[in-house]
């Protein structure tokens, strides 16, 4: 960080940020089309996002980055950067990235729009209810649940197996009081007691099925297939049997419409769904990516967690449900985080250590290759901060030049768009050479090949392995028709490995599969290695003693 | 009915509804001002709503009604007919509605937007997310809660007695399965496992003190005032001693500025708040009928459940708090409600009973006597049906005219504005005539006595009677401090007694205490007389069955 800069908040707050119908005038989206909530934010319509079918598709840029360490890679910075410097070399570029969750914002201090002078605005709106998305699919979610226990109560007709429900509730919370607890209590009138529990509401399938689907009646259809539970015969029961596709739909018809921003540089950002990166895919929503594909030239978009998890399910989800064909790939690291994947403590990374920023590399030479295999161009982003020197520098650019990708120093946090021209003019480059994308693997492939396709070839893992009943799990989905979904891991984003503690770049551990669940709606196998949490708690000193508005009526304590 | 009307939702539909920036511009609210949440509806910003201060206010006209039966009364559309009826007429006039519950939606069929040509629209976003104003009150309530549990996680510093805590959470839907629960099971990292419960989103406290809020720093202020829990020592614990107040207040800063929608005949129409009228006073919000005053002549708004309880309630607390003069009472009944509060079952309501008529009016004359207890200025709407015989609405109109106090038939629901002419060129003179409008009693009054006053003056009761523990939470309060704050009748809608079985206009029955409750945010007292249920179930067949999009993307089922 070259020069001296503000608070994100301080930043954001002396935005000029442009009436949202100017922004969208830019698209050629009409004012009929646009709905505004307040004039910074808007909706693009359905019926505009259904005219836009036959149009030409501009090229699709995936920004990932490598395992994540304490010290910050800067993923969504470098998403909002490259899309401001596209847009600052003359190319027509749409950003597309995820809404954040509010349940966190009074955890951990620290929002999800951005950071320096490569933010989308209007930050705090998009960090609370934003344009109320996540609200409408909690709400489908728990009418969902509302109606399963309603049922049980008027008789069970049909049939579910209380120990058997597979479909919890949520909230937009970081709340460990409701992780686990026991439902229906009090007598007669309230129902049968019986164990139950919330997950954050991003957790939600209805989450993953918003971001998957790719109309209204695919929404539908999705919501319709999702498993709620078991009767005591294991014979599946589906949300439709409740029918509750309908309502759910109905609560979701309005969220489903993307979400149109603008960065600090008045460029346009859709933001538009979230899913977890661990037990679902982690990218913002397909009509979201499409419709922005559809009119612009360039969209630049991220998924969550190192390219190992995300990345690799923007793939082999994503991409391969939808029909996208991503035309480059940059892959976003920095000195920092790599000299931590050297082994360097945290403390120590203000001082130069060629060495350790060689040996951390095999974390990034690792990402390179993998996403190598998925037929992509490649390009790697350094963000740049101030103590990085030219040694340490130099040693990656040699490293990404012996594996045939450039690699670009970036300064967009301090500059903007202006800080990633270089990246700009080499992606612009990039989408021009052939393309020969492919998912990893086949839908055909049996499930725990699949699994063990990714570990072996991505993960650098020497095996799989699980219990018999795991492995007894793979073959029931199969049975049950389900054996051509891709699988979504669900592992930790620190390391290629299951052991978060083994940076760098692991190899010949195994993968130890813990757990295997169906989401029939969002037409993915979550594949558990390790712990997942479904409902974060609040620390000590939760970021909510902070947050207040203060004489002015700003936002105080949420960044 | 006297002529053949189709259903809400096809005529809702059919609704020419204007820009809502023209429905703005002629309560000259400049555009920087409005909020948009999309085309048809807005919110008016609170810098706007601050720059009324000092401005003349126009007269306020509250509509109630007799105690409810199945044969309905048409309160809603009475508001909304007569606010389109004085616009008619030549005066500026803005209504003032709660915002309807979207939980309920998927209960029962019906919304609460008016009927037939007397509605306000867009009716369907109106039921349902609306402008988000119920998830933030909802967030809101369900953050406090989790900084609860995460303070006890965390060593219980302020040392809550786990059996004491106050603070329930909250979700917008009927789900009787949450009623009560436990939580926090499933080890060490979920902490401490206690009793607890979800009660529906309106019924929250944060939801009171919402609508009687009179500005931002007032909402801080009481939103820390809540009493959360007590200690082993029956010490209480506060909202702000977590301090939940600032991000409670951030969480609602959008949510506080009033909603601005239409009616059919494109007039004015604020929709704002909407607190349960048992438990709480059941008036929209204190901010959205001051900024009406300021903006508009005549400002019509009605208050839930009969007189009884939704006017005693509007003057006691939400006129006294506020500082609200009314002008004018409209009585709102029907011919057929009042058959059954004269004894006739539904079945029978079509046939002429000019006796029964007048038995029941006994109802409508108590309303009538009770309402000047309050020295405003009464008339009486009767809601014309097409069975409704001359002789049953004379009957009605010689009693009124007995009490002094003029009866109009309305017919709003078939036509409209035109439907309430008479009614509203009486209400203008009567706005005229002199007011000498003052709560039933004063702030000094002991708590006891306060309730004894409503009961025996307004209800007809000989008593009022409680058990030593009940009695004895009085003088606790008092001995805290509370004693000089208004109390909450929460007692059946049905009848003046504690009876819903008791139509009429019973006397000497007496009223029994169950429980008593703090709101100490909310600044009143709640007095429980029965079962009072703050979290609805959902029907055998629940309304969510028929509730789907069409093939045209318009919402089905719902109305």
């Amino acid at each position: 960080m070259s020069k001296k800069v503000g608070s994100d908040i301080e930043i954001a707050r002396q935005a000029k940020m442009k009436p949202i119908r100017e922004v969208a005038g830019k698209l050629n989206i009409a004012e009929e089309h646009l709905i505004p909530y307040g004039h910074t934010k808007a909706k693009v319509s359905m019926e505009f996002v259904k005219s836009l079918k036959g149009k030409p598709d501009g090229k699709l840029i995936l920004v990932t980055a490598i395992n994540p360490t304490p010290a910050g890679e800067g993923k969504t910075t470098t998403t909002v950067g490259l899309g401001d410097g596209l847009n600052r070399i003359g190319k027509k570029t749409i950003i597309c990235l995820r809404e954040p969750s509010l349940g966190p914002c009074f955890g951990v201090k620290g929002g999800a729009a951005g950071g320096g002078y490569a933010q989308v605005v209007p930050m705090e709106d998009i960090n609370l209810h934003f344009t109320g998305d996540f609200h409408a699919i909690g709400t489908a979610h728990n009418l969902l649940s509302a109606l399963i226990d309603n049922h049980i109560y008027w008789g069970n007709e049909l049939g579910f197996d209380a120990r058997r429900i597979q479909w919890r509730r949520v909230m937009d919370m970081n709340d460990r009081a409701l992780r686990a607890i026991t439902n229906s209590l009090g007598g007669v009138a309230n129902g049968f007691p019986r164990e139950d529990g919330f997950d954050i509401t991003v957790a939600s399938e209805v989450m993953a099925i918003f971001c998957l689907a790719t109309d209204i009646a695919d929404l539908t259809k999705r919501l319709g297939n999702i498993i709620i539970g078991y009767t005591r015969e294991k014979k599946p029961i589906y949300a439709r049997d409740l029918k509750a596709d309908g309502p759910m739909t109905v609560l979701l018809k309005d969220a489903i419409a993307p979400n149109l921003v603008q960065t600090l540089e008045n460029n346009p950002a859709f933001i538009h769904g979230g899913p977890f990166a661990n037990i679902a895919h982690g990218c913002n929503s397909v009509i979201a990516t499409t419709t922005a594909l559809k009119l612009a030239d360039y969209v630049v978009t991220e998924a969550g967690f190192g390219a190992d998890l995300g990345a690799e399910k923007f793939f082999d989800i994503k991409c391969r449900k939808a029909g996208l064909k991503p035309a480059a790939v940059v892959i976003v690291g920095t000195i920092r985080a790599l000299k931590m994947h050297g082994g360097v403590a945290k403390e120590e990374l203000g001082k130069e250590n060629v060495e350790a920023v060689k040996k951390g590399a095999a974390n990034l030479a690792r990402h390179i290759q993998n996403v190598k295999k998925f037929g992509v161009q490649i390009v790697v982003a350094l963000n740049r901060f101030s103590a990085d020197t030219d040694a340490e520098i130099k040693a990656i650019r040699e490293l990404c030049s012996g594996l045939g990708v450039d690699a670009f120093e970036c300064n967009h946090w301090a500059e903007g768009g202006a800080g990633t021209e270089d990246l700009a003019k080499a992606v612009v480059a990039l989408c021009d050479k052939p393309n020969n994308f492919a998912p990893l693997y086949p839908d055909e492939m049996p499930l725990w090949e699949k699994v063990k396709t990714i570990a072996t070839s991505l993960y650098g893992a020497q095996d799989v392995i699980g219990d018999k009943v795991v492995r007894d799990r793979f073959h029931e989905f199969e049975k049950m028709g389900f054996g051509k979904y891709p699988v979504c891991m669900a592992k930790t984003q620190y390391s290629f490995s299951t052991d978060p503690n083994l940076k760098g770049a692991p190899s010949n551990h195994v993968v130890p599969i813990r757990e295997i669940r169906l989401s029939a709606g969002a037409e993915f196998i979550v594949v558990i290695c390790g712990e997942v949490m479904t409902m974060p708690g609040l620390p000590r000193v939760p970021s909510a003693n902070h947050i207040k508005l203060n004489e002015k009526g700003e936002v105080e304590g949420l960044f």
